[in-house]
């Protein structure tokens, strides 16, 4: 039996054959979880709803995490390490906070297992714990009610503080780094003295995200305020940046809410001001997760694999030797083992890969699947030629480059690849930014071209409402920059003031 | 009503009076506890037995965290994240594991909490799971299960993987940093295809314990292995790194462990060998946790308050001007100006601390408090003869320093700084070793003198766990050079051949 294969492109051939993987047209949610799994980033585990973020996923975690952290630290933050588990009693203080969150959480009862004397492991009853432990889905509250003792007069604000941590929501449907029962995160938790300061920290932190997503993530992201609807539980008002993936779906990357004085009231935190008198405190809070991890393989990546800005992969750059004999491969270890520091001392992370157990062509496939952003090949050929041939995996060109200046040339390459792979998704959301203007067109669009629509709507949450039950769209956020026009709602017929960003979304 | 406080040095009543630190002599665990909520490095939380670690706290562990990881990795170890669930049935595969944790578990049995109508928030006992899961105390069967899916072959070993997280053991006396229902740590998991490689590793690991310990902590340990009774849950072999405490007493810093195949056979944990023989995994774990934060305050803090080793100091160096006027402080800040830069070129953390809010005097106090190496004070008068005073932290001296070369002097001060601290802890050390040739002897020992013991034993849980119900101590190691020795068991008189180390411990 033989196969006609003469319609497919070697390259296709072989990703589709050889790694498995579902192209992103036939079905975008087997070809995202395909590239998780099959680029060795993340894995289901035993246990319902969580993942194990594997060792080349978890070091994408660890570029992201060292890059924000020191973006907070740069404004001003410490970080600092709250306890795992809140008593239920100041987990439901602030009312619409654990209604938001009471649905979801895993709660600890006992602090013991025994033998049951049959040789079977089971929960010891005489070790219940009185008051019931939340593991955090958020700590709000336990942070509040620490802060409680540590302000007292204007001179302890602003506190700002971060946390690196795991947190627990029992999601009832899960995908892997989108949607976890635990995943991890950073949670800012503030305290300011007056209601505009910690409003300009609601937004500083959001410029501190969407600067991540945009010059680190390669993501052009949407700033914006949710609607009351979509806010987080216990905000006076929740701010996000939105981002949009390859299958015209929105997807949430950041969020940072202004509290108010809502937690500061539930755990009677209140300071002395500079006029002496008492006031309660001002708080925000604002967030990350491992979530961006799939975003970030969902915005970039293709049917040959992840595709990875060069500032965020483990690995930029991968040197494959072609050779026929120990000579051959000798002759061209001298010239890497002379490239290597130069990449270096530019702060390029290379990888010679010379094992003798693989041929290039499955390293080739290898380092393409996990999103290695340049690779170069040299064979006996190139060392005679003072050549090496160097591929792109964002566009995958290829090209053969002069040995000499061949560091400064990856540098800039690496550059041109970052700045590429923005554009690319940029463009992409710009052409998937579109008004509608009947409801008609609104369900149209959504069906078709999908994307961002820009309608306008009533302002009431009963329309958010409707819609989104008739069409699962969702406000998705009104643009921060968002430019005032009269219309009327395309749901309601009600007059409306301005258009807002409505998307299915993750 | 007056005082007499003649009999006190100036330094002691302000550091008494001021501090409000109990002393070393007086009650070393209250002098331990009163430094670490004096010096903001953490603070009970209202979770029982829970901590929060306090910004200060953290950024120490911050320092470790990044030397540590940097360790790991040169010794090819990757990072990767596990569920911190453990359903209760692979909780239970390890028999002896199990029997290990089962006393201290926090168990989650419901995943949702709601409003029970009459506006309070109760567990839903619709919500039971149907297996309840265990909050991880140490992660080797979670990890062990997931291993299962990703070794099949020789060529998949050996994995070398480490995680940072937190662990909850349900403790129920607790101290800051040394004992707490949850702490964070480090757990290393590596699979071999030999057990002569897996115990290389667990030796590779201990040394890197050991290094750390010593190099950067300041801290003096004997390496050793643990006797039977006091072995890991699930391991054949325990080594660990003992360091003494101020009070005499011992405090384990790190252990390394040689699991042999237990995890292996309890989750069926196979590989093809290159004879294509099947085998089960041979097994490897190690840890070190915020722990060793408590080790670094109680191996080298004073009465004044905490002493730091330079190269775990989140500031190694504070300056504080002593000014009259604003001339005297720009002339003196611009001086600083440029010492500040030559400082941070050699890696140096600098604080300048120009507050006008507090006094000169308050600021040494608190930089002492919190064990900052080298404070420099600059007044007008230094500044007319081109001179600083600088103070170190770890002998109170105080020196008048010329302005010229300042920076490279304080380099090298850091450095002798880091040696002494060093060099001190270990006078003390081996000060208290002490040997013992009677069972009358030891008990004398322990009571006047306490430190590590060395006596001999006959090799016998039981005579070791009768020592220990006796006297409260424990063999701490059997240190790994140790000599071979005949002698007879201060205990049975039964031929013994080597020394152990005996102590009381935390």
């Amino acid at each position: 039996m033989t196969y006609d294969t003469s319609y497919l492109t070697q390259k296709t051939f072989h990703s589709a054959m050889s790694k498995g993987i579902t192209s992103k047209k036939e079905d975008y949610s087997q070809w995202y979880n395909d590239i998780v799994i099959k680029a060795d980033l993340a894995d289901h585990s035993d246990v319902r709803g969580c993942m194990v973020i594997k060792p080349y996923g978890y070091s994408i975690w660890e570029k992201m995490q060292s890059v924000l952290d020191q973006k907070f630290k740069d404004t001003g933050h410490s970080n600092a390490y709250f306890p795992l588990f809140i008593p239920k009693s100041y987990f439901s203080k602030e009312a619409s906070h654990v209604e938001g969150f009471a649905t979801e959480c895993a709660v600890v009862t006992h602090y013991r297992l025994k033998n049951d004397g049959a040789g079977n492991i089971i929960v010891d009853e005489t070790a219940k714990l009185e008051e019931e432990l939340i593991v955090r889905p958020t700590s709000e509250t336990i942070i509040w009610n620490t802060y409680k003792g540590w302000i007292q007069s204007y001179r302890d604000l602003p506190l700002l503080i971060n946390q690196w941590a795991n947190v627990v929501r029992w999601e009832m449907r899960t995908r892997l780094f989108l949607r976890t029962a635990e995943f991890l995160w950073q949670e800012g938790h503030t305290a300011h003295s007056t209601s505009q300061e910690a409003i300009e920290e609601t937004e500083r932190m959001l410029d501190v995200y969407a600067d991540f997503a945009e010059n680190w993530m390669a993501l052009p992201v949407v700033k914006g305020r949710k609607t009351a609807n979509e806010r987080f539980a216990g905000a006076l008002d929740t701010y996000c940046i939105e981002a949009l993936m390859q299958d015209g779906k929105a997807l949430q990357a950041g969020t940072s809410h202004f509290l108010g004085q809502n937690f500061a009231k539930a755990f009677d935190v209140k300071f002395t001001n500079k006029e002496g008198k008492i006031e309660h405190v001002w708080a925000t809070s604002w967030g990350v997760s491992t979530r961006l991890i799939g975003a970030l393989i969902m915005a970039h990546s293709d049917d040959a694999g992840l595709v990875l800005p060069p500032k965020l992969a483990p690995i930029q750059v991968v040197i494959v030797p072609i050779y026929k004999g120990e000579d051959d491969l000798k002759n061209i270890s001298n010239f890497v083992d002379e490239l290597i520091p130069k990449l270096k001392a530019q702060g390029i992370s290379v990888k010679y890969d010379d094992r003798d157990t693989q041929r290039p062509g499955f390293k080739f496939a290898e380092y393409e699947l996990k999103g290695v952003p340049v690779r170069v090949a040299i064979g006996g050929r190139d060392m005679e030629n003072g050549t090496v041939e160097i591929a792109r995996r964002d566009t995958k060109e290829k090209q053969t480059v002069e040995q000499q200046g061949l560091d400064v040339y990856i540098g800039q390459l690496l550059e041109e690849i970052q700045e590429n792979i923005y554009k690319k998704a940029k463009d992409y959301r710009e052409e998937h930014i579109t008004e509608a203007n009947s409801y008609e067109e609104f369900k149209t669009l959504l069906d078709t071209k999908a994307g961002f629509i820009a309608a306008h709507w009533d302002g009431t949450p009963e329309t958010e409402q409707k819609i989104k039950e008739e069409t699962k769209a969702t406000i998705r956020c009104i643009p921060l920059d968002n430019k005032l026009e009269e219309g009327v709602c395309i749901y309601s017929g009600k007059p409306s003031i301005q258009r807002v960003l409505f998307a299915r979304a993750y």
